[in-house]
């Protein structure tokens, strides 16, 4: 089997070679995770960096410390820092932190907040998150907009009642836009900020695990056009990230399952441990043990910033992070934007990259059914709906944001678990191989 | 009569103090101005910085030099470097400079182009741009999208053909979209190419005097809300701006005098010398002397891109360059998008600008009489339309993007020619006395 490594493999890093870009400190511990937790194999944390990252270690530090701030004030339990220099932030995690509305006021940039969820979330969490945001803080107003629920919906009729909204509320641009919900809301409320009068600040509240481990964080925004997902959008950074792990609770088994897709996902590229943990785990995952969860949270997270921090606008490497997905777009965009949730459809892809690998020789068989093993456990699709034809995948994949002077770049696996290239550089027989091998026609 | 700085005041800045940020050169001497021309007084221009303004540089001194290239070879008068780290670009200013294939293509990244211009300048220019991107050029492919003249098109659904061109022609991230036309095709090609996979490469070639003394240069981009002007939209620089000076050979009169207004700005806001130049050759610019336009599109453009250095995301000073901006606005939401061009809303809401100046005690009745005086030589609007009523300014000024908690921040002229002050401290009564002055009910 030929392995050689080309000059994109340089992309391929290991998570435990680099992560110089990212600390992370727990500010008290978990309860006693039912779910086997691997030592921590880190290289030792930097500093954290940001201002408001600052201020948080504080008082996190304080938060052990009863007589500065009770022991109990603070439900932080992870703060992931993403680096990014002037643009850096932080990514609370942990149960609960819908209670702590400092948490929220501390990162909220003038007097004015517009809430943007959707019609499944905003019954769940919007008084909540407004009342976070104004308790004990009477000059913030909040306005809120209630959008459809669902991928089909992330256009650009439903992003101008976005904007819509905010023109009609007089909001200016000291004002900050709330993302609650999970990744199409996300997308589409950083958009709107990056575009609302060329730029307003925005804090990400995911409520799905999907955007919990993965859209949240990192800063891609932008909605679908009917041609191809995500062809219009920005790299557009929040001010923070706050993960409320108990919000998972309201979530239903087919999501999280989707977002599961996503987690599966670091663990291939760059993360052989995290890997074997899942493999090992998932059973607690998908039963929701608080502990694996907020682990796998973590992990995500941790990977993701590490990533981001290293290439914000993808450039190389972070294309990595979106192994699977040119297959996984392309049944999205075949089969109607939302009739397959995006982890089900990447999960789909990731097996066709595996396979692709395979034929490719990059990878041995061990791992290409791995691959498939972990993802059947997690009760996702591990191939594509029987209307995606050959010619269909093509069509759609020749748009893809990934295609440079004409040529398609995917991310494949190569070598040992956890290491991928990015990469135009493949046979195309492997390509059409895979395709008629998972299509009907 | 009360002139006092106030804190505000710091943001007033001279021409002459200050010109580090942009360098200029002039590669042949112009022809014999009819016009007269200020001696230079600038310092000592520093050496450009970006990269392609070092290939220019090399190929500017080659024109000196018969050895390497013809003395005719080069039709660039002028290049101003605007100086924003690695986001710096050139402008390049002179006659015929479409017939210079090569100084457009240095700047094209990919293969594949994206010509966004409009009905009305496509049948003028869009060939010879072709041509100019293509010639002795092979590997690059031109696609064009025409859209609707006039303002009242700046919104998304024209936006959003844009996108589909791009789409549909499946163009990728390695492409580069030019924009060719006036402020509005500026501005709507300038935000597609932000947000088109997330960022693409764009060129600007503007065809009227406004784009060529104003929007081109900058980087502010986007698109009106029907309730407000520019509210959607993105910070985004383009790779270079070639302002062919030629192509106001075909640009009606009413279209010349609106961008004049422009030009009139820079010299209120921060350059005497440049204001007593334009009393003195006003009839020179209206019967369009190329020596004279030539120079005011220089200057107006050394200006900008000092402005624009110091302050990219307009956080301070940038703001100055919105003087008669806000009345402005009012005027063009107010009187339905397209019916006044920019400029003649500018130039009245410059007098009105003026007016409350001089209420609060800011400037003398001299200067006011001044601005009235010139811009009634350049022929544009000194007062806003009859249907223009203090409630209607009122309200269309409340969602200005210079609204910051509830607060109207306005740039007001203040002490002698040349200065002004962006503030939010000012009497409301002058504001009202203002308004009420300049409308009949």
């Amino acid at each position: 089997m030929a392995a050689t490594a080309s000059s994109s493999s340089l992309l391929a890093a290991s998570a435990s070679s680099s992560c110089a870009a990212v600390s992370t400190r727990r500010a008290r511990a978990n309860p006693a995770a039912s779910a086997s937790l691997p030592s921590p194999s880190r290289a030792p944390s930097p500093p954290l960096r940001a201002s408001a990252a600052r201020a948080l270690r504080s008082r996190v530090v304080a938060s052990a410390a009863p007589a500065m701030q009770p022991p109990a004030a603070s439900r932080v339990s992870t703060v992931v820092e993403v680096d990014l220099g002037d643009r850096s932030y932080p990514i609370y995690i942990g149960a609960g932190l819908l209670n702590e509305p400092d948490l929220l006021q501390r990162h909220v940039h003038g007097k004015r907040v517009l809430v943007v969820t959707n019609t499944t979330v905003a019954p769940l969490y919007l008084e909540k998150v407004t009342w976070a945001l104004t308790h004990n803080n009477p000059n913030v107003s909040v306005e809120s907009v209630i959008l459809p629920d669902g991928e089909k919906y992330k256009d650009m009729d439903t992003l101008m009642k976005v904007f819509d909204k905010a023109v009609e509320s007089r909001l200016d641009r000291r004002c900050t836009f709330v993302a609650l919900g999970g990744g199409v809301i996300g997308d589409m409320c950083g958009f709107a900020a990056a575009a609302f009068l060329r730029g307003v600040n925005f804090i990400q509240i995911p409520t799905t695990l999907m955007a919990q481990v993965d859209s949240s964080v990192g800063g891609k925004t932008g909605i679908n056009h009917p041609l191809g997902k995500n062809l219009i959008g920005a790299f557009y950074q929040p001010q923070c990230v706050l993960i409320d792990t108990e919000t998972l609770n309201t979530l239903p088994d087919r999501e999280l399952a989707s977002g599961i897709a996503e987690v599966v996902k670091y663990g291939l590229i760059r993360d052989a441990p995290f890997f074997e943990w899942q493999e090992k785990n998932m059973p607690a995952l998908l039963a929701r043990e608080p502990s694996a969860l907020a682990y796998a949270i973590k992990r995500s997270c941790e990977n993701k910033a590490e990533v981001v921090a290293q290439d914000e606008k993808e450039s190389g490497v972070r294309a990595t992070l979106n192994l699977g997905h040119t297959f996984g777009h392309a049944i999205e965009t075949g089969t109607g934007y939302g009739a397959w949730l995006h982890g089900e459809a990447v999960a789909a892809g990731t097996v066709m990259a595996a396979d692709m690998s395979h034929r490719l020789g990059w990878i041995d068989e061990s791992l290409k059914k791995r691959v498939i093993d972990i993802l059947e456990q997690a009760k996702v699709p591990i191939t594509p709906p029987e209307t995606m034809t050959v010619e269909k995948f093509k069509s759609i994949m020749a748009v893809d944001k990934k295609v440079a002077d004409g040529l398609l770049r995917l991310i494949l696996l190569k070598g040992p678990l956890g290491s991928c290239v990015f990469t135009g550089d493949y046979d195309r027989n492997a390509l059409d191989e895979t395709l008629r091998a998972f299509c009907d026609s």
